[in-house]
């Protein structure tokens, strides 16, 4: 890659992430979401070069996980540390937040001197995403009424709705194998539900996908067995996209069918829709036999649909036989991870690496998302960062 | 606020912060107290100009939480980041201390590199402090017997006996709402026990505000219904600061009585003296039935004297019905985060952004007693960080 | 220490330990160790003269404890902050990895920025080194394979076979305590088993330390009640280095006798190694009950071993009575931290601030490993640091 034409190339891009927070990609234009993936790769050449991007002297990146998680954590903190911040957790259970404090009062509190707010929050259906607006509203209270020096950005580390920043880690990682976004044009993407041994995975991955890869002309397939829907309104969202881009979206209800002729393929389990709504009911009111029940009744309906596993014989109904297999990691693999899975083994193993190299994207996404809110200018701001010539290890 | 004109104020002050701990205000002179003020406030100036603080390169900050919290941490996270320091947990849960290794031992084998132990130990009476002290005796021995290459300072993030960071919060909050320390001179505050559906809160803050706020000329008036007594040997600093500084103090069994004509009012819930006395007691040797009998009576107790709540009808007895009112956050909100609690909700609602505005001062507070017990001369040193004109973001 | 005189002794030393973890002090030459030992002193002889030794702009440290640790933990994250490193934990219960995730994977997720992954993995003999070095594979193959722009380096932060940081900072003392390594030749050193209550303790240390200081043409006196073997493959290599380095290697069943006129004791409880052979497979199949009785059943077996305590008689067995006490810490000291234990109280006194310097060399050995690991010529990386006057705190 070379670093000056892709700073040539988002210079000419017309964008407004200035300021703003990035919760949901379809709220970001084209040329906004080519200036992150511009950022992105920008700064994963500098760092393979060595060369400094600590745009920050000091500050702080707050994490707000309210779900576990390896990978997004490990991703917002290496996009920190790229930058100069030093993360601080918010760790609800350890905090006072569980007596009784209210989200805004919080919200300032943690950023007296805070430049980020990294939250995941996909439990609830309905309210993740919310709650990140709710942070939001309470920093620009904060700010405007000078009880901060500054609104700190909200970076969207997975809601209810959506994914972003491991959306646009897979699109990158699509651009990179395809060897450009023009490339996408007219393929075949199948994002197809896969069977897991567990139960109520989000539907941010899905959905995140659908509605981002609409964009680029290519023909969505969306498969699922029937009753595992995804929220309404984000699959109206992707068909809108499709029309307007020049490609094309399907709902198949067969894994068999959906996989015939496919580019790419994104196998991956979730929960239904109506499923998560009453979880998130339950949720609300701690209703643990509820919950159980629910549960059960869930994961009976999941074994009847074994047999939506990624393997040899869905493979070689794709183009070539050799789609190419996404994964947001950890996949559910059979045999390995777990008795019956989302992909065969041999399978998942033929695209392993290739995986890695997806989940690779993502601290650099993280990183072009701050990056990108804090300095108006990004083509300027790398431009001066690659002339400063500081090593990122060593004089 | 003018940077250069707060520089030369504190290069006038005559103090001895230098590689001495900040426990307690009342071990700390006026000048002292003033030059904590000065040096907060010009940082918080530069953090808002975008001048960088930075005055380590690398070094740690060991914060050592022996109860839950969230702003303490933020504040004491975001000061050490300020000035360079990145900040580790002692997790006594996640260590090996639990393992009977003695103060003295652990307290060296985390300072062979650090600057900093931040301490907060409120839980047992009589014993917070001491432990502080404990800490601070067994690095003085490492230090002097060549084990430490440095003696890291010690700042107290809430005591049995006395909450600085949060006292000179509220009195820099003050200086900026009344428009001057001078200003305070004759204004009537009341510190006002309150109800809180909660048992067994810390004194600290009653402590440290009466033992601070004593120093300015005000009237201070201590409220609370009989019984809820603080540390007599605290009360009397309060009253000899009264004496000398031209204010009064008094106690008063009325929360109406008290809050008549008062330009500043503080209602907080704290447990009674002799009950936390008893609760040590307990909690030295885990009696848990006795635990648990105490909180009864003490709830039972505490339930006598729901009206003690700061409402509307109270407000109008203050001054211009506009007394300021100050909290350490978060409030016992009642109809809020309690059915019944230290005050009513429309009540908080008018003063919320000034409590913030209260809070956001503790970070620099922090700071400023880093940087004065590392920096023999904070006025050249300041001065030195502003003609450096290093930016904190950007270029 | 002349810093100067240091570096030169350096430049002429013959060494690989660019690009190559640090696992077992074993498979490193005489010239690696005294490498490290170097650097690790030069790095000291900075941190006091209050000269920076920031070699990273910004990078992540990683820490995966898989054993609770206060001292080791806090040497990582001095070592890391003291080179520019931010360290993020892996905390195995906070993440999915409990979900099934493979060791491969999860080293390339958390790989994708870092600079050195620590490990400390005590618990199951006969694994802990060997999932170093699973890490360390799947490092390799994500690094070929395009996946991380670097390959992580691995520091042992204890495993089943090796304490190396810890043995190295043993070495680092006894080289300091005694005027240098050439005065260990002939010199006397016992490492003994000793009593204490508790159970199981890692078989580390010892092996580390007779694989280590048996290099330096010592008498080696390995001490322990009959039962409480070592690993066998461990004591050979200790014997063979005796040899080679002219010194001598006996095992001792009396603690009275192996005492006699030595110079150097290091009496430390272990357990028997085929006791913890039985223990890794009643841990690896859960099995709770297998565990109880183990426990009781070994705990019966060292209750008959409570007079292997070093103590006045002992000593006074010593050469001048006065041998040099070393401990790794903490020590299960009689009366205070136990009822009985491995060493009498006013014996580890005399010799507790000797233990406290002791420790303090385990950051520097830490940042040595780190830098030769990512700096070829160590000796030019100092100087240039030292040349370069920048200041760790203040101007």
């Amino acid at each position: 890659m070379n670093i000056n034409e892709n700073i040539k190339k988002l210079a000419s891009l017309d964008q407004h992430l200035y300021h703003n927070d990035f919760l949901l990609t379809w709220e970001k234009t084209d040329d906004e979401i080519k200036t992150i993936m511009e950022v992105a790769k920008t700064l994963k050449a500098m760092r393979a070069a060595n060369i400094s991007a600590r745009l920050f002297d000091s500050g702080l990146a707050i994490s707000n996980f309210r779900d576990n998680s390896t990978r997004t954590r490990f991703s917002f903190a290496s996009a920190a540390n790229l930058l100069g911040l030093a993360v601080q957790d918010l760790d609800e259970e350890k905090s006072q937040i569980a007596h009784g404090e209210t989200v805004r009062e919080t919200a300032n509190m943690i950023s007296f001197l805070s430049d980020f707010i990294g939250i995941r929050d996909d439990m609830f259906l309905g309210e993740g995403n919310t709650y990140m607006r709710e942070v939001g509203a309470a920093l620009d209270e904060g700010f405007a009424q000078g009880v901060l020096p500054e609104r700190p950005g909200i970076i969207n580390l997975q809601c209810d709705m959506d994914h972003p920043t491991q959306s646009l880690a897979d699109l990158l990682h699509l651009e990179h194998q395809m060897g450009s976004l023009d490339n996408l044009r007219g393929k075949k993407m199948v994002m197809s539900w896969a069977y897991s041994p567990s139960y109520g995975k989000p539907l941010s991955v899905p959905q995140g996908i659908i509605a981002l890869m609409s964009r680029f002309g290519m023909n969505i397939e969306l498969a699922y067995p029937e009753g595992y829907e995804l929220i309404p309104e984000i699959v109206d969202i992707a068909k809108r996209n499709t029309q307007k881009s020049g490609g094309s979206f399907h709902i198949n209800h067969s894994m068999e069918d959906a996989m015939q002729d496919a580019d790419i393929v994104y196998p991956k389990s979730w929960a239904p829709f109506h499923i998560m709504q009453q979880r998130t009911e339950l949720l609300k009111t701690a209703d643990k036999n509820g919950l159980k029940s629910l549960e059960q009744s869930c994961l009976a309906n999941n074994a009847k649909h074994k047999d939506w596993e990624y393997n040899a014989k869905r493979m070689e109904r794709t183009k070539n036989q050799d789609a190419l297999y996404l994964h947001c990691l950890p996949a559910d693999i059979s045999g390995i991870s777990c008795k019956e899975g989302e992909v065969e083994a041999h399978v998942f193993e033929s695209y392993r690496i290739r995986t890695y190299l997806e989940a690779g994207y993502k601290p650099y996404v993280i990183a072009a998302m701050m990056l990108t809110n804090k300095f108006e200018y990004p083509a300027e701001t790398l431009f001066q960062l690659i002339e400063n010539k500081k090593k990122r290890v060593g004089f």
